[in-house]
């Protein structure tokens, strides 16, 4: 692991990282907030997956959870959407391609050699944060993301209950075989039979056995993508049938951007170091 | 003035909006956010300058304001920091011409025509603030700003000790007499003649006998421009011999970026409500 940067904030270090992932075949770059802590603490992890055309650098520059995290003792990972590179294929669209990961392993031409966000957040970056950031207690895992990002959060989450203690999403993607983005994306990456697409869907995941104990979506009634592209309801329904205890609110007057993400993302990490420490019994 | 984009964030608006400016014969750009309040509220306004290559957007997307603007009732207003446009003259350096107007009216050509800053901040954009924004107190103003911009802040506060209430800076460049950065923008806007330089010299101001109540100004010990540009030390030294109630924090390990100044922006935007609201017996 190259250290790109390191940065005092809050009383903490924001960094960004490089390494070499197997995964992906490509260098990966991620950020990591580490609040302040007593020498040889143990500390929580929240991942933050970001959206569409997102980097790294979007929420770390804008979303605000760095005063949160401190005050909190929680570590904030930030990772790439996607594989990045010369050699990574590319689609001219902002929501394929890079930047455009989804959260999956692709099967398909040319995608399946690089596309492998599925992998890469569920095997070699955890590896890699356990390994290089000894005050990470990666036994109490929270995850939460934006968008396509919370997509990610509530099926990584779904996919696998023993590893997070907390899931939660801000205006996320939560099914991606009832959305214009996501039959494009699922499509392109993973091919036209629709059965292969259900361990990327949330609402799928659920109805088929899939179970955390509770999520918190926080959602903008002002998104101009939710009736088209994000559809909480969906959510809201296969939760009710599956029992688990879903927190929905609606945001009046939120739209879908940072000013959004920055507004709630704060409420999100004291609601996963509350679940984060309890379940350690702290 | 035109709407270019409003956004909710922590109840409050963010918005960017557009004018034709008398004072640099072009059209400017500039955010302002605005905390939730009663109907028919008068809120004080706290500007803030922004630094070297900065435009309206940097603060606003990284500053992290918005929470204690919300919880404390102040407008803050982030102007561009130099005119824009094609017809605009500039220059290949990041620290002179466009993006480095260094709050001056200049009087060199090619500079004089849109180079006009301090008319712009002193004059023109506090007009339309007063008239576009109803719930903006005029009588109740604080300014703040970033190197540069701290530059900015001090200097126009010192100028103009019956407009604002407060003023305080994040690693300001206390002396352009005194500094690079100075001496080539101050050189290049205004001449050789350093006497001309002296009002745009917070410390050259102050010993010439201009007064304000007291100045906050937070400054990272591990800023790479401390030493050879920023010299807090002289401002101590203006202020102390002149009986101005400085307070210094020297904030160990924070350098010159964003992290620096999302962290310590909040205590500022407080420390000038406290101040706003008390000098208005609120």
């Amino acid at each position: 692991m190259e250290t790109v940067s390191t940065s005092k904030a809050y009383g903490g270090t924001q960094g960004v990282y490089r390494h070499a992932s197997t995964a992906t075949g490509t260098d990966m770059t991620f950020a990591v907030y580490v609040p302040p802590h007593d020498e040889g603490a143990q500390l929580p992890v929240l991942w933050f997956l970001s959206g569409l055309t997102c980097t790294h650098a979007n929420v770390m520059d804008k979303g605000e959870y760095r005063q949160a995290c401190a005050e909190l003792g929680v570590i904030l990972v930030a990772p790439d959407t996607s594989p990045r590179g010369d050699d990574v294929p590319d689609d001219d669209a902002y929501d394929f391609g890079k930047g455009a990961g989804f959260y999956v392993d692709a099967t398909e031409e040319p995608w399946a050699k690089n596309f492998r966000m599925r992998s890469y957040l569920e095997d070699d970056l955890p590896a890699l944060i356990g390994a290089e950031f000894p005050m990470a207690d990666m036994a109490r895992q929270g995850i939460t993301g934006h968008s396509m990002g919370g997509h990610g959060a509530l099926t990584i989450a779904l996919r696998n209950p023993d590893r997070f203690r907390s899931v939660s999403a801000l205006a996320p993607i939560v099914s991606p075989l009832q959305c214009p983005w996501g039959e494009k994306a699922l499509g392109g990456y993973l091919g036209q039979d629709r059965m292969a697409w259900r361990a990327y869907d949330a609402c799928a995941l659920i109805e088929d056995g899939a179970r955390v104990e509770g999520i918190l979506v926080d959602q903008g009634d002002a998104d101009g993508f939710l009736e088209e592209q994000l559809k909480p309801e969906l959510l809201a329904k296969a939760c009710q049938t599956a029992g688990i205890d879903l927190t929905l609110r609606m945001q009046p007057g939120y739209d879908h951007s940072y000013n959004f993400i920055s507004t709630f993302l704060p409420d999100h990490v004291a609601w996963h170091a509350t679940r984060l420490k309890l379940q350690a019994g702290l």
